[in-house]
């Protein structure tokens, strides 16, 4: 097992990566001040795979757990199912000391976050990540959000899990386009902080893709690593902490002009990157070879390189201009310096539609 | 002028407290690294007085201000307003360091405030309060939340304001029944923390309901003073903060079983203090003098010291029990145990059926 602290004073927590750790969740949860009555947030799909077995663990260390199962995919991130969640969480006899727990993939763990920072002004939050998407990034750092049909995430909260348990096995029953979209995520790691790991995604990607579970728990303790790293200096995103969204500006973008059903996150980000990397490139900040690194890299696990379809400029900067990383008018990308490093670059909208023409 | 300061690390912030405040909103606010894009939030009765002064000074320092007018009264702390304050706040495209800004009472600061902690995981947010009750406690210390028809306050975050603006002004169009309130909640913080402040209001009380903005002034800033010891202690209400709830406990229950249109929220906390009071001197810890002295000073302001109708005990126990300081299935009480002293007391619901039967 590895294990990785996030050191955030009084809201400082671990997390836990290994094999067969679903069904010790109770057991975890046992050594915390926690209330008997919790809610287990999770979807149809992944509660067929691993809902008993972690429902189990709760009832032998003495929890009554209320099952919530939520839509699958992106529509459960609504203000509608955070509505019905503290309906279920109330019905459950929920209190201040009453762990939520999310079991699943970032859809899941965004709304049982958001649910668990604002139900009773907070209650304890698990995050129990089934996918590598999850167990990389969105289960850890606190960022929790739901959907507005004008944009993704615009409504959130900035709240910590009390433990997050990443469990390898669950990784074998998620589908392969599942896992590439994850890597996509972990290759971003490396871009935007370390080179070292960058060069180890080089010569390892391909057992990951295998799952091979010494090079998982690699590349998972690693990704989480370097995420706690920057999230301790900067919990609530106002600067270092906006360099995670390396890939995410054009990412959203696509995401969003293809109403989210085109692309998963991770290959919109793949794209993104790209994109992010020949505008640096342009602006004569980066190297080509990076470029083509980075290409490479994510060829090798079949990730698209360019959207499939075109957009309009002007349709692309609409969405971006909705990002909330903007300031006063000017667009905040991500660009890349060199493999490990990456900087803030302001740009005015003109100025990207331009490069988008061309 | 009065000037708190709110120690909490990063989120420390000041609280002003003086006459003419609200045509100085503007040009205080322009000393904070802010977009021009703000919400001005109130409702259609606190606009009428005070819109148009507060909307002008925000104009003349460059904002460009989206008005939000919400409903009037306690049904404005909803999860309808809440998502209607979304709309707006993306309609006047707020990004990430857009101030909002509650004009108003206690319902506007805490629905203004949960879409604030909220909106884009959290945007500056300003309180200018204008009742007493809102000055002294609502505006202070960052509890923000809306209702749930299971409870109140049943969905919220703990999020601090950047600013707090108080303007003594406002309380000369304040309805006698609002200051009579808000000076429930006032005699508080003397029976809580401070038996020389509770000395002090013993003996000026009837100058505060003249409105004398001398004593206005220190009264207002002494509880400030006391709210923010408090809150600088316990920020998240993990024990010390729950002092706070002197006579809530037992006036929520009064409030919410009579739909919440009955009592203003000070009136049925000053009759939960009397009940708490009597149940603390039943149980031997407090003394018949203090309960004596308590029941002077509010009826020195005509607040009642018994509900107008009668309650069963069932019917109050089963709104108790909703209590989010609850834990396991126990009820906390804060009960006086002499003047400036309280103790967070925990008693089982059969015991407080009991009480109440007699």
């Amino acid at each position: 097992m590895k294990q990785i602290r996030i050191q955030l004073r009084e809201r400082s927590y671990d997390i836990k990566i290994a094999n067969n750790l679903l069904s010790q969740v109770g057991k975890e949860l046992a050594t915390y001040d926690l209330s008997p009555n919790c809610l287990l947030v999770t979807n149809p799909l992944v509660y067929k795979f691993y809902g008993k077995q972690v429902l189990d663990s709760l009832t032998e260390v003495g929890f009554n757990t209320k099952l919530a199962l939520v839509d699958d995919g992106e529509e459960a991130k609504s203000l509608k199912w955070v509505a019905r969640l503290y309906d279920q969480a109330l019905d459950a006899g929920l209190d201040r000391k009453s762990p939520i727990i999310a079991l699943g993939g970032g859809v899941v763990g965004d709304l049982a976050g958001f649910v668990a920072a604002t139900y009773m002004r907070g209650v304890p939050f698990i995050q129990v990540p089934t996918t590598l998407l999850a167990q990389v990034d969105s289960s850890v750092g606190g960022k929790v959000a739901v959907n507005h049909p004008k944009g993704k995430n615009l409504v959130g909260a900035f709240y910590q899990p009390k433990l997050v348990l990443a469990d390898l096995n669950t990784l074998k029953t998620l589908p392969s386009r599942e896992l590439k979209s994850g890597l996509a995520e972990v290759i971003k790691y490396g871009v935007i902080w370390d080179k070292e790991f960058f060069t180890y995604l080089e010569n390892h990607i391909e057992e990951a893709l295998a799952l091979n579970d010494k090079v998982l728990e690699v590349i998972i303790a690693k990704s989480c690593a370097i995420k706690a790293a920057i999230v301790e200096q900067d919990e609530k995103e106002n600067n270092l902490r906006a360099i995670l969204n390396f890939g995410h500006t054009f990412g959203h973008a696509y995401e969003a002009l293809t109403n989210f059903n085109t692309y998963r996150h991770g290959e919109a980000v793949a794209i993104g990157m790209i994109e992010a990397t020949k505008f640096a490139h342009t602006k004569g900040l980066t190297t080509r070879e990076l470029l083509q690194r980075l290409e490479r890299l994510l060829a090798k696990i079949n990730l698209e390189l360019k959207p499939k379809q075109t957009f309009l400029p002007e349709e692309i900067l609409k969405v971006i201009k909705l990002d909330k990383k903007n300031k006063a008018g000017k667009i905040q990308l991500i660009l890349p310096l060199k493999l490990g490093k990456v900087t803030n670059f302001s740009v005015v909208p003109a100025e990207l539609v331009n490069y988008l023409q061309n």
